[in-house]
């Protein structure tokens, strides 16, 4: 999905909101596990992801699963992972699917993370790790699958949500430039990275910077993990990070998917995504 | 497998010797792909790795799989990976296997990370990125498997071989201290880390700052990459690295796993990674 058609299903929807798919195997509700006593646990979260995608979808403009939640499971989780993204793709295939993986090494080892990422599991958009530098990150910007003619987005981490996330990034160098702010420099400045094919992952816990951000990265889109659980406002992140094409993709997990433990954890799901969306409604630009 | 453990395999093999798994199902030999028709690529790859495995193994003592060259594959290469763990395990049980992963995530992510490599896949270590900080970390140090009851490692990158490893491993903050000395100093700072739980990556391309690295971490155990086809120097290494317990892995990946293009790959293999043992023989301390 490239960048017009993505701020367009934003503004068709009045919707920037990403749902995180990190379906735990240890919190599938009872009643579901009780319902289909011949599944395994894979089976199970299979099931439970396909019911959120469905009950969330007309809220959302983004899934992110997380690969981990996926990989614990080892090669029958990753199974499960495709199966996701096939359904997303067949289902609601005007929904970005970004592959929370965090991937970082060196060229030829990071070129074949991008086939993994873009050509098996069909993703749009992968997280990235920046600390091992520009040839770390090129293969996944230069990537370009010719059977679906489609952006390949890379979303670079910057600024991270989680309290270890200021033991290095918030480094100064001699001229008091933190280490976040020379990632989004130095990155947004190599040859094959643009607005058009790069995003920043910045924490909603740390909204208040987004004004700094801003000025170096003006038309970006931010992927925001943070808002709820973690503490991040959403008001405050749309306050100082949004853009006339509003440039946000803000995360929720945790608050949508695990709505409710019972039977109604769908329709639970869709409504805590749904009441998201209209806060966002309310705070994008008018066209 | 602990550390004295560790120390042990070295000094009775007289061999620091990583051999890297990193096996590209494009340059699998022609005549492995003839002499197995009914195969897919998959196959292939396990047949050739476990081929590999087998030569090298007496010159070894660790392996280190990159999951890139797997998860390409998808989940089918993921569990060819799992194959490859379970045929070392059985076969070269003296032998450490780290999961070349590099992962680094918030920490609940990151306690899922590490089910999928302690827990699901069954490597003894596996690569770790900083950039997140502590609580991405921690998951893995406190990681125990009490069926396995063994150390599980942690092997945090520092300084990197490839040419981005410069674009921020070696930005220095306003007491002129460059990043990779920092995350050296604050990850080895952590309580629940010790030599005796955690490594680093230090690239052998940068074996001039070993001394300097040495310093900060003088007890660690360092995985060197970038032996041979990169650029470093062995007698570098040591010379600048190595501990009175060796205190070094030095990975080779290409110039071992390739050594071959024909019929006698694993033979080329043996050969290639037997030269670098005797070289190692000669630089260990005496005991």
């Amino acid at each position: 999905m490239n960048y017009s058609k993505l701020v367009e299903q934003i503004f068709a929807k009045k919707s920037f909101l990403c749902v995180g798919l990190d379906v735990d195997g240890d919190k599938i509700p009872q009643c579901l596990v009780d319902a289909n006593p011949k599944c395994d646990v894979t089976d199970l979260v299979l099931h439970y992801a396909c019911d959120i995608i469905d009950a969330t979808a007309p809220y959302a403009v983004a899934y992110k699963p997380n690969l981990a939640f996926y990989e614990r499971y080892g090669s029958r989780g990753l199974a499960v992972l495709e199966e996701i993204v096939t359904y997303i793709k067949k289902n609601h295939p005007e929904i970005l699917v970004i592959a929370d993986a965090k991937r970082g090494d060196i060229g030829n080892t990071a070129t074949q993370y991008a086939k993994a990422i873009f050509g098996n599991l069909k993703a749009d958009a992968v997280t990235l790790n920046p600390y091992m530098g520009y040839d770390s990150v090129k293969p996944f910007l230069t990537y370009h699958d010719v059977a679906r003619d489609a952006t390949c987005w890379s979303v670079i981490l910057a600024l991270t949500s989680n309290p270890g996330g200021l033991d290095f990034q918030m480094i100064k160098d001699n001229f008091g430039v933190p280490l976040y702010q020379q990632v989004l420099a130095t990155t947004s400045g190599w040859k094959e990275s643009s607005f058009e094919n790069t995003m920043y992952v910045v924490g909603a816990t740390r909204a208040e910077m987004l004004t700094e951000i801003r000025k170096i990265v003006p038309r970006h889109f931010l992927l925001v993990p943070g808002i709820g659980a973690q503490g991040g406002s959403l008001e405050d992140v749309a306050k100082f990070g949004m853009t006339p094409d509003c440039g946000l993709l803000v995360n929720s997990s945790r608050g949508i998917i695990y709505a409710s433990k019972d039977a109604d954890y769908a329709e639970a799901a869709g409504a805590a995504a749904q009441k998201l969306q209209k806060q966002m409604a309310e705070l994008l630009p008018k066209r």
